[in-house]
């Protein structure tokens, strides 16, 4: 084949990547971590496949200025539009809605799995990668979104990150209501109320100037990019921005929770948790006279009153009014994992790390398929970037997994001999194998064996073969040698880590050599 | 949403499928027995994306008659085509070239991932399922292509599946060297010498006869589909089925393995491990002195030598020369494992299991992303195929796994106070949770704990709560007893496996409870 046609590039196409052993090996310690607290939360594993229907998908992702709005999709034989799932939440409610009366309801559920943006590819943005979900459909209540919550903080927990996250929690209900009170209600305003939701789920990152030029004429970032704000008059904008201020955790986090119970609230209706009441104007007030925000910061109360009896204190989880969450389906708490911990950004900027998760109520999603109403809630961890901040932290090991005991080739015609010693080490379970390359180079085959992370090659010659024994070359000790012997005449006198046994001793020596491996790594 | 719009279809393409709870426990369990034996040969993990770039896979799958060869593909920003991956292998040969100065080589790989056909969907047949991949690329010596037949025997020994397989081996080359001696030789033949072998390839399923109309005028099916042939003349239609009737072993199954030193096959070049010798001719000798045919005999017999030498007999592996595997890119041995036990197929008749993979070498996938030769052998396991195999053999469980302890809901308003129950067990390590459903129902609640197959379920009234205790319905006690009580009212008066607790007692008594299930479970 080769040599008659030109070479192909051998590389991905870009926002796609591979993995090796060491990540392969941490990802699966992860996922087994976040496994283990689904399973005791009493979720139960289900896994769709990659394509769905794209009407049964729908189109909830946030940006939509690419093609197929940032799907990939492809028409079946039949003519039928097919694509590849973009998040776990659109095929969950179809499988719902498939199998409803043969599931358990409420159904709770579990699934980690690749989704597909066709997106601009960038730095840590990736058109190919794997969320973690969990779900209780069928629950109206706020226990389910407590609960929610409380899984979340005891997954970070589990993975180490405690004293470094908060869960963050809000409602969509009380944002509904400032965008009522500002004129933006009604299902005509649901794409501009959408827009303007997006522009305070920037907050964090643009600032309260960022927002209020995204809300009002539009934005031109530091690279001259344009981005068109929602045209909203100064006046609402600033009820909007004042809500946001009065609410914000950042700027008052000691008060993040203010119980009902503090005269300043009780005679606003469900008037509750408020960061920073010295800033609440008769603006905010107004609010709470509305009906849709008086709900939501009812269901807020609720879920702050199981959290508390569970023992989540606000340094875990935290009533965050500024908290958005990108996707159109959410109606009702919504909520997101933040880790607290310093980073340094691309522009050498120190910045917390961020959300790596987040999910919230979507009542909706299920009944696109089903006459009845289907309540849902449910939440999303991304899982590279959960596994990055892990690295970051020193929680998950990145080194090369342990190698096998690799049998050198000293005679080409004696490898039926070879793999016979490889056979015997399998059996009993030992990690080995012969070398296969074309080499009959020692040292090339040495340092094969170095590379594989080997902790010993052994070596019969002819020499050896004659007298029935072998040499163990224990790479472990070998190495930790020649960090001291630097002279080369000592080496080779010494030869550390090098020993002869029986041909018939190969399995016992190997296993006390690995057995004195495991007692020094355990020091 | 709902009622303003028409209800969409819940339901998947054709040809893809969900997994539930007990699938997957199955599933995984499998794919660690697998990777517990890769592990041990010495192969190391490694994970690539769904996409490559269409050129990157080439085409190499046996079926042409589907849009776009059978492969799922769309056109990038940049004009490029990408395609889903269809194995795993064109994706590892990218990998390799692409990785070629940081990786070690000989360099040993695994993945079990999702592979993607755009074909015709059928019973079994899927057009996304996984396969399980093992490979070694550097290695050009038959001790790789050997080791791949061990390492899929003992994967079957591991599974449970000794005694009910056989790893079937045959070489390319051999059959290039009949397919030369009928002339069909040289490149202006390939795609007709393609045409020949994937006609051999279905000598099992449809017998001489068959094999003799595909490779003559063509074939009509049963059900009165035509399949056009490759219109070989007669006299070597007749060579090619002299050669498989004189090789096959269901022929002669007992003579699998014919040592070289028997005298009917001492001139003949390479002559060895023919099944049946009566059946050999003039024109089968006539074979054996092709150049090509002879390299592949002798690559077969160091394979024989090494195999024997680990102690693997020809129950387990078996050199068989009418197996072909379907791809093109095979350039020496080839393998594949079959499943030998009886089932019974569609159409009701009782026939073996068959294959649940195979693989071979292809020295030339690598060579088409570098200018420089890479030899590379490698199997693959029908994930799905395999599975079903072991559950028809009832080697895999697949009820559902143990559900939660489920406290109930009594009182609505008592939910903070059920919710913190559940959080004392699940701190315990016990898999808990409250019932999130809407109803208020006792009977459906506990209908709702049977389908999850919980232990048992928590139960405090005003009562329970005014005295402090709690009520513990054992479910699997419950359900035992019920199948000897029949008298209801004596079911009444004993509530068998229901008893009253301490409310701090919570944890102590369903951790002795859950203990004596396990000690029950042992018996």
């Amino acid at each position: 084949m080769a040599g008659k046609s030109k070479l192909i590039d051998a590389r991905l196409p870009r926002g796609f990547e591979d993995r090796g052993p060491a990540e392969i090996a941490a990802l699966d310690a992860m996922i087994a971590t976040i496994k283990g607290v689904y399973q005791r939360y009493g979720f139960d594993p289900v896994e769709t496949p990659m394509f769905e229907y794209t009407e049964a998908l729908g189109k909830f992702l946030p940006d939509t200025d690419r093609p197929n709005a940032g799907v990939f999709s492809l028409q079946d034989d039949d003519e039928r539009w097919m694509s590849l799932r973009y998040d776990l939440t659109a095929p969950l409610a179809r499988h719902f809605a498939e199998n409803f009366e043969r599931l358990p309801k409420p159904y709770r559920s579990y699934r980690a799995g690749y989704v597909f943006r066709n997106e601009k590819p960038g730095p840590g943005r990736y058109r190919q990668f794997m969320q973690f979900d969990a779900d209780t459909v069928g629950a109206p209540g706020p226990e389910a979104d407590a609960e929610m919550c409380m899984m979340m903080a005891d997954t970070m927990d589990a993975l180490g990150l405690a004293g470094k996250y908060v869960v963050k929690v809000n409602n969509r209900k009380v944002l509904d209501g400032v965008l009522e009170v500002v004129g933006l209600g009604g299902h005509e305003n649901s794409m501009r109320r959408l827009a303007v939701l997006r522009a305070i789920d920037k907050l964090d990152r643009l600032g309260t100037e960022g927002v209020r030029a995204l809300l009002g004429q539009g934005r031109r970032d530091e690279s001259g990019a344009f981005t068109e704000g929602t045209g909203l008059p100064e006046a609402e904008t600033d009820i909007i921005l004042e809500f946001l201020e009065a609410s914000s955790v950042a700027s008052n986090p000691s008060a993040a929770l203010i119980p009902r119970e503090d005269p300043a609230f009780r005679d606003i209706k469900g008037g509750i948790l408020w960061a920073n009441p010295k800033t609440l104007t008769a603006n905010n007030a107004l609010l709470f006279n509305n009906e849709t925000a008086a709900q939501g910061l009812l269901e807020l109360d609720s879920m702050r009153v199981l959290i508390e009896r569970c023992g989540y204190g606000p340094d875990r989880i935290r009533i965050d009014p500024s908290v958005v969450r990108g996707l159109e389906y959410y109606t009702g708490p919504v909520f997101e994992i933040e880790l607290t911990f310093p980073v340094t950004n691309d522009k050498g900027e120190v910045v917390v790390f961020g959300s790596v998760g987040g999910g919230g109520r979507y009542d909706g999603l299920v009944s696109r398929f089903r006459s009845e109403p289907v309540p849902a809630t449910g939440f999303s961890i991304g899982v590279s970037r959960l596994y990055s901040a892990l690295v970051s932290q020193g929680l998950v090991s990145t080194s090369v997994p342990a190698g096998p005991v690799v049998v050198l080739v000293m005679d080409r015609d004696q490898t039926p001999r070879y793999q016979e010693m490889v056979s015997r080490l399998r059996k009993a379970g030992i990690r080995a194998e012969m070398f296969m390359g074309a080499t009959k180079n020692f040292g090339k085959q040495l340092a094969y064996a170095d590379k594989r992370n080997s902790p010993a090659v052994i070596i019969e010659g002819s020499d050896e073969r004659t007298r029935g024994v072998l040499q163990i070359k224990d790479l472990v000790v070998g190495k930790a040698a020649a960090a001291e012997i630097t002279d080369h005449a000592a080496w080779t006198e010494a030869r550390p880590g090098q020993f002869e046994c029986d041909n018939a001793d190969l399995v016992i020596k190997v296993k006390e050599l690995l057995a004195a491996h495991a007692r020094d790594a355990g020091k």
